[in-house]
């Protein structure tokens, strides 16, 4: 120990007890059913007959918290944890048990021997709790499981949040990932003055399950120009030895906080939000530090073999449960804990206090800090829409009116923002951008300046949409409002990561001490019918079809099919909370159907007949034309025109779907129809011709229960590429033309006249395709005909 | 000019005439249906009605790809081009174009004005192409319309190709993508001896659609930092002036040839594989360079208003078509065309000759380099199953054997590898190391070493599905073989790379020119029914319901039941060409239900009544218990072994189904049955107990058209975590005890031996309920139930 070391002898003691204390309950955590302080020899009958769970990263881990608590207590601090490696959520809750934030929530892993034993029980067993960071983990928004997001949720949870900083763990491993190899430059878009800190700790642990990383096989010169080119300045912090790395980790630790300090204080005082290069700290341990050395003969410490179970007690070898004993009386537990299995009171003094602690923090259940938004009324945005048809309107843009006062009413209260992969414009969102500016700290010329706002609410300027949803995702966990709008398409890059969050929200809904949180809504736009400059490789409506395999009581999609239901369907989105709720809505310049009031009401049922294009009032219909989505509606109304010019005797029903869940047996979805209900307004046995804005399976998949099987779903079938947008719909049959020749061979009554008109339609179909091969884009009439031709049937 | 500048005056000239042409032909593309070479005064009706396509990448794109031109001619390469930053498609025809290549394999787009003419139209038009790198385009194995992944494909484009060099420009707002982000450590896994060389060309274009992008506005100390940190040698081109920018690039691209040539010949020479530091060229250049500098008084050139369509022709502002001619005209086409079109004599020359030309290098139609992998017998590696259940096997460990074999005899040829996120011991595949390494070119110190190799076969070491899909799928355009394992549940990452790869596949199949390529296949373990060490968010069998939407000739799922089965399946999909092969497989200690011959047999047919388990023979079922998937497979023989127990008069047909796609009707599907043979199989009306292994829905949606609607499917809902292997099935009732209640609530006639039934399933579940949550595993006799009690239904 020198002079010049941050920490007196003391000190380290306590910390390093404190650390063997947390090591200790995670090890602990893996093997014992009972004998929890080891009071007596350790016996097979004291261990789970099944050993699973992971102790690689947890050392680390448990140390890096350790002098997070220390900086904590030293500064003050308003900090949370995000555990980025995944499966160490034995050592957070080993922390947490340790500061006594997990009795407070579970009283029965109380703070003595019996609670001990609980807790060492309920670890990775059936009805117990995850190896991960799982929502069950007070102070957790990052489960790990899946591995690349903590760096994302981090920057989501200090933005506008000054006084908070997101102590963000990076596993080795998860370095690797692309989602993580990005997060990195999230600085760019972080204000010094309005949001907090990330204080990221790359934790090179040396191996993966198998396999070295490669962060830990670049050159100590390589890594630091990678991170300094990232605009961190990493400080190293490297070795096995323990008491040093106490000493180094809190000379670290103490230079970034200070750091981060000297940075806010600087730009909150100056007003300079020119982008600072923030500190970040590269931990180099062992793997499984502390654990045995060796097993069998071979390394484990320090090696890839540490990563699950160091010691397989049960694999038959004699001596197992004594290697084992060894290895964690080596903690010496009985200095630990007192008679009653509690924390010695001097290590009990090391820990933070009341909300201090991580685990107790209470941005980490982000639903306790929730405000409700305030909102416009959305009516006032509505389009007037003297009858149906009469109007064009750009659905998404009318929508950018409403969230761009949205963004107003609520620049003081700083807790919505908007998230997007640079598709504001293209998704025709733009006038947001009269409230607010497109996030950056760094301002380029003026001239070259499209909206860039240091302090903007709009967070599109990086093209990732991981980090889009990683940002929303940890925005909305501390207790934010915000959307997300993407291509269509491109949604699915985030697959994954949706899946996560709904789960998340799924086990949140079965712990009472998670306070709801707002809703993760998505606004798609740009999506299959209608692509211009793009083509087939932007064409994918399946995001739908992923997220309803999620919980019913976690997942909701809307097709809005004109501008009124969108801003009524997002206005409730807005508002929702634990949901996901997917809104595909449209970008182009569309016919409107619904006057305001008409689209509430709409948009309430989810699902109606739409008498003013029906013509079976009284009787039952000959046939269902049902649709769903903007084009689906477009296309639908335009064949029921035709039908009803060609066929007036035939008595057509027309039937919109707004909320897609309406159509799955209310058994299954909270949403879902009565078989009662569904019969009434789809028959029980009359052709129904489904015109859908996705993938035809999914309808399918939804009213697979319902009594009426007589139904035909056209959609997206994965044809069309660069081509006109009424051509995309030919080419998978969705067209006007094709719903026609639908749905009249489905109707063997017609007899001649069917024949007729189906040689009428494919005339048209020709004709428009030599149109469009000549001049590249549709007949002029193909857009007007559904309201010109046909307006005579869309009476109110 | 100064005396060091690489390139003469003649040379400058010609090269800057090169690019002008090219220039020339990618914005006409976007413009022009007539007066392809400006002979005339452009008029309104020389136009598109409809402009759609992207400018602002392609003048960038040119300039790389000219002076990449001049490489490949001065050093004689063997080159490919890989074009990132996304609809850049006109540049790469034009290119394509410029040098032959197009024209050979389109010969109506001859060299000639017509020729020209129909090149313009067909550019972004209906029946014409799209406007990425699409599969249409000569020279291309990266779309680009989905970013991020082109820098992956480039390295498996090159390995195992030591002669060949894959040169990938990365777009600035693809950088800011997760993928491409982690792509720069694919350098750690490239042997400078057998692999070929990628050479990086960032960029710098400025802008997105409407953001800065990231990359463009780092310090240049940042950017240099940054790539020197991922391991590269980054020389910077920086300019706007086009002499000076040609004298610069030519400098830069002989530096980064002979760094690529003097790393080989070193490596190649002396042996070591020690990872060198690979050139790479920083390229900055104003986005939409040459285009109109200013558009209504604002800069176009150099901002990210160059992004689509520079000038709006039919925005009805008046001047629109002079602007657009004066444009046009600058390019001098005068100067680069003869009278009939055709490039003149002295630009001609500058080309590549024959395969040298980038758009007609056979790696980029790898199906033409495509050879048979030797394959063993697959009934060589089988497990001896003396009866259904006598004997247990891991499954995939089963099949390490057989893909060691296949390593072993394809080591030569070097035309096989094996991709995963550092897996392959977690599912059981390990057999594969003792005839391969893991790839990994830095050796760590020899007891940490975990079979690695600097010429390994099996790339696992990096932890990032985005890599392992990204490298297979470049390996696999380039004309080798491969596959992925993976854990089922993270495939969901690469969702939208697998949808993209399944569009160009569709495509390919419709392009004659385009060689069958190699399938992508997948072995899926570690699946939702059996976690151990994982928990909630380690369970997502929906990658099946993902592929399943994708076109049906491009598709195939296959879920075997057991090892032999399992051995057929891989085989034939590893032989197979242009498909997409799911295999979800068990890793864990299994009962083994076939023989080789009848595992073959059953995968061919791909559907099977298993009539060795049945009790039906000769007379219609009471019921059928179908299953797919090894989990369901082992419960429905569990409960079937049960109701013959209880109640030998009912009779019942055991259904397994191996290959999905046979329950979708033969006219959806090449595979699926046709009704007769389904309705053969499953009756029309007798209550199907359908056990799946994902999510439920999957199967109705399959099986939505058939006759027999008495379907009832049980599979994953999305329950359980950390649990035992049989409370997971008991959570999502597939459990045998679930499925014998469900079962005979089906079948009213059975009465009250019914109830008696249900009463004891009931009992067992919640003596298995108590035994768990007691003992954290599964009761004993759980495990041996199916074939001990059961034993005497076995026979075959």
């Amino acid at each position: 120990m020198s002079k010049k070391d941050p920490l007196t002898r003391e000190q380290v003691r306590d910390i390093n007890a404190w650390w063997r204390a947390a090591n200790y309950l995670s090890a602990c955590q893996l093997y014992l059913l009972d004998n929890p302080l080891l009071r007596e020899p350790l016996r097979p009958e004291h261990l789970k007959r099944s050993i699973v769970g992971h102790w690689g990263t947890c050392p680390g881990q448990n140390f890096i918290y350790t002098h997070l608590n220390r900086a904590i207590v030293k500064y003050d601090l308003d900090m949370i944890y995000i555990s980025g490696p995944g499966h160490g959520g034995n050592a957070i809750v080993a922390q947490d048990y340790l500061d006594g934030s997990y009795s407070e929530i579970y009283p029965n892993i109380s703070q003595d021997t019996e609670g001990m034993k609980k807790l060492f029980k309920q670890f990775s067993f059936p009805g117990g709790i995850p190896s991960t960071a799982s929502p069950e983990t007070p102070g957790s928004i990052n489960d790990g499981g899946e591995l690349g997001y903590s760096l994302a949720h981090a920057f989501g949870a200090v933005m506008d949040n000054p006084d908070l900083i997101a102590a963000c763990v990076v596993g080795d491993g998860e370095a690797e990932t692309g989602p993580l190899a990005t997060s990195w430059h999230s600085n760019k878009f972080l204000n010094p003055i309005t949001d907090g800190a990330v204080l990221p700790i790359l934790h090179l642990n040396g191996f993966k399950i198998s396999n070295p990383s490669v962060f830990s096989r670049l050159t100590r010169e390589e890594t630091e120009m990678f991170f300094k080119g990232c605009g961190w300045e990493p400080r190293f912090v490297e070795g096995d030895d323990p008491e040093q790395m106490h000493q180094k980790m809190a000379a670290a630790m103490d230079w970034a906080i200070r750091e981060i300090q000297r940075i806010q204080e600087y730009a909150r005082s100056s007003g300079s939000v020119e982008r600072p290069r923030w500190p970040m700290i590269v931990f180099r341990s062992p793997k499984g530090w502390t654990g045995p050395a060796e097993v069998d003969g071979k390394p484990s410490e320090g090696c890839w073999r540490s990563h699950q179970i160091p010691i397989p007690v049960w694999d038959g070898k004699p001596g197992r449960v004594e290697e084992l004993e060894t290895w964690l009386r080596s903690y010496h537990p009985e200095e630990l804990f007192d008679q009653q299995g509690a924390l010695i009171p001097r290590l009990q003094e090391l820990a933070p206090k009341g909300d201090r602690r991580m685990g107790a923090n209470p941005h980490a259940n982000g639903g306790l800090l929730l405000r409700d938004l305030r909102t416009p009324d959305f009516r006032e945005y509505g389009v007037a829409v003297p009858q149906p048809g009469a109007v064009e309107a750009q659905d998404t843009q009318v929508l950018g009116g409403y969230v761009r006062d949205l963004i107003k009413r609520n620049l003081k209260s700083r807790n919505f923002r908007v998230f997007g992969p640079d598709v504001t414009s293209s998704n025709q969102l733009s006038a947001m951008l009269q409230a607010t500016g497109r996030r950056w700290t760094d301002q380029p010329e003026e001239e070259m300046n499209n909206h860039l706002d240091q302090d903007g609410r709009v967070m599109d300027a990086m093209l990732s949409e991981h980090m889009c949803q990683g940002w929303l995702e940890g925005y909305l966990l501390t207790g934010r409002h915000g959307f997300f709008t993407c291509y269509e398409a491109f949604t699915r890059i985030v697959d994954s990561m949706v899946a996560q969050h709904a789960k998340w929200l799924k086990v949140c809904r079965q712990l009472p001490w998670r306070q709801k949180i707002a809703s993760l809504n998505y606004v798609l736009s740009s999506n299959v019918w209608q692509q211009d400059h793009n083509g087939y490789t932007h064409q994918d409506p399946g995001f739908l079809d992923h997220v309803a395999n999620k919980k019913a009581d976690v997942v909701r999609l809307y097709l809005p099919p004109d501008a009124n239901c969108l801003l009524s369907c997002f206005d409730h989105c807005i508002k929702s909370r634990n949901y996901i709720n997917v809104i595909v809505a449209s970008k182009h310049p569309r016919p409107q159907w619904l006057t305001m009031d008409q689209a509430v009401k709409h948009c309430t049922q989810g699902i109606g007949i739409w008498q003013w294009a029906s013509n079976d009032r009284g009787v039952e219909p000959d046939v269902i034309m049902a649709c769903c989505g903007d084009t689906p509606t477009l296309e639908t109304l335009a064949a029921v025109t035709i039908l009803h010019h060609y066929l007036p005797q035939l008595k057509i029903r027309v039937v919109n779907v707004v909320d897609l869940m309406k159509l799955q047996p209310h058994t299954e979805h909270p949403h879902g129809l009565t078989d009662e209900d569904y019969d009434a307004i789809f028959t029980k046995d009359k052709p129904i011709i489904f015109a859908f804005h996705g993938y035809p399976t999914l309808v399918h998949e939804l009213t697979y229960r319902r009594h009426n099987k007589n139904l035909h779903v056209r959609g997206y079938k994965e044809e069309g590429t660069i081509t006109t947008p009424f051509d995309m719909r030919v080419q998978n049959d969705i067209d006007r033309f094709d719903l026609v020749i639908d749905t009249v061979m489905r109707l063997p009554q017609l007899g001649n006249s069917a024949a007729y008109l189906i040689q009428e339609m494919k005339d048209k179909l020709i004709e428009h395709h030599q149109y469009i091969t000549t001049y590249g884009q549709d007949m002029p009439e193909i857009r007007n005909w559904a309201w010109n031709e046909g307006k005579g049937i869309y009476l109110d």
